[in-house]
């Protein structure tokens, strides 16, 4: 019989707490429950943070395809060369090259189908500039290797914790430019994404997708705000006649706790807040970034660097260990 | 030993849930544990409520002075003439002038000290505007009764569920013109407003204010949207020029856990929805609110008037005795 492909883990910053991250999951692999997965990045560096986590672990300089053998007795690392020191919290010109090319090998591994999805530990883009990186950030590079020379697929992001999945159209934009920036082509794609992935990747027949209002209570039809009206309610008409089960604009502030409640499989909304909102106040920690419209799974934890903690062993595993077993029960 | 003075609750809407809620209340004020309160409307119309309602209650048609000793054993009521129909659901341009003068009868024997404070029930503003009516809601109705003639206290919104208090700088507004509302002396204004209002009625020392950015991540310091560096950040400093625990901008997303966490007396936010899904999220039903900066307290449930459900006895009475348990812990 054989093993399962394993998950494509990157790196990440290695002054961050993103290998800390790595090595406890897998010391922790057996009570986690979790699948085979194999590192991208610095084998050197990696045992090194090991030593300094106190953390007594076996490692596997190997190939993809012996990693699932492998993931039982050691940490499979699909090694990159390069020097990558071990100063956490201070970030070094010298491991750029090694952290961009630990996801460039991941996302090429798993487009071969060698890797069954991918999982990315954070990165700090200011650090991957003196490097070459030329994207504005983590999501974008993803897009462009997915793309693989030719047109990248839009990144819709989908913030999940457990059943409650939300979808914001417009991201790390002003407030004052949102309004300008929804249009019924941007809700009607996304949904269709975002149908696409629950129903491909999740398995869920027939998705229910909510879409938030802009204004508060959804505009009260017309009476706070045009955009309900003008822009919004015609998308979830356009949504509909292609069979989609979308409805609304629902006011922001009721419409979570009904997705809570199960009455949705996903909410699209339109910007960052609403469902940041919500989701902190619900999540254990911040939740699971997933990459919808790509075409193998790929997820990242909510946090980031936490460079003031990296190396001490204090970073929570929980966000890794949700990615990795999300991606896990995700269908390619 | 004089008598506690009563509470002032406005009758509302007679087509709405106000009148059943009232009535429900004083049907179960032993097991809700509720101080006297006095209702002003038509006596004629909430003794065929309670009919309607099934709801066995002796009526006192009373004076404010006396209502406190009538209270245990019949619903003490400040008549007030007029033809009211019983009709649920359904409006009538008759009943609009003995809405607004409960309300404004209301008001005037609370600020003569005859009534501790005032709960209202919702109105219907269009069924008033028949009835000469000419405020935009019942917020300025009672913000020019309490002006009393001279200069109206400007309006303060304070949305609470228990030790979180939410106070929004905009409220009904599109989001489009959320950032062109927000200025220096709005903030700074509304920080002083609630910073007293929290000391002096709700008797917290050194209140703790915390507020929130309008862009995601509270604009990353100028990187995401210029609002917080250059109106939000210059406000908090001045509040604190003069005083006052304030703290922020933070995040919108990070800000509530901590708030509900203990962290802080009241969160000042720059739009609706931003305290809305957190309080929708965390409350029972849609909490209350309460006018800051008001001469006497004033608080009405977070509800309207739920026409389809008027008259049914299927309103839930726990907002409407939040509001009437809250004012009578709050101090004068």
């Amino acid at each position: 019989m054989s093993e399962p492909a394993p998950i494509a883990v990157s790196m990440g910053e290695p002054a961050g707490i993103g290998p800390d991250l790595i090595l406890q999951l897998y010391a922790n692999r057996a009570e986690l429950a979790l699948p085979p997965f194999i590192v991208f990045g610095s084998m050197a560096f990696l045992a090194a943070r090991a030593r300094r986590l106190g953390l007594s672990i076996n490692f596997a300089q190997t190939t993809v395809a012996q990693a699932a053998a492998e993931f039982p007795v050691a940490l499979p690392v699909a090694h990159i060369d390069g020097l990558v020191p071990d100063k956490p919290g201070d970030t070094s010109p010298l491991s750029g090259k090694v952290v961009i090319e630990a996801i460039s090998r991941a996302v090429a591994e798993t487009l071969a189908g060698k890797c069954r999805a991918i999982v990315t530990a954070p990165i700090h883009k200011a650090a991957l500039y003196t490097a070459g990186f030329r994207y504005p950030g983590h999501t974008e590079f993803l897009a462009a290797l997915c793309g693989n020379g030719g047109p990248a697929p839009r990144a819709v992001m989908m913030l999940a914790h457990e059943g409650f999945r939300v979808v914001p159209l417009t991201i790390h934009v002003p407030l004052r430019d949102v309004p300008g920036l929804i249009t019924g082509r941007l809700i009607r794609d996304t949904a269709q994404i975002v149908e696409h992935d629950l129903r491909t990747r999740f398995g869920i027949d027939e998705p229910r997708i909510a879409v938030t209002g802009l204004n508060p209570h959804a505009g009260v039809i017309g009476a706070i705000g045009t955009e309900e009206n003008d822009i919004i309610v015609p998308a979830v008409v356009a949504a509909r006649a292609r069979q989609l089960r979308v409805e609304g604009p629902f006011p922001s502030d009721t419409v979570f706790p009904r997705a809570i409640g199960g009455a949705f499989d996903g909410v699209v909304t339109m910007f960052h807040d609403q469902g940041q909102i919500a989701l902190k106040l619900i999540g254990l920690g911040q939740g699971i970034t997933l990459l919808a419209g790509f075409p193998v799974p790929i997820a990242t934890p909510g946090h980031g660097t936490a460079f003031d903690i990296a190396g001490t062993g204090q970073a929570k595993v929980e966000g890794l260990a949700a990615a990795v077993s999300l991606v896990a029960r995700m269908m390619r």
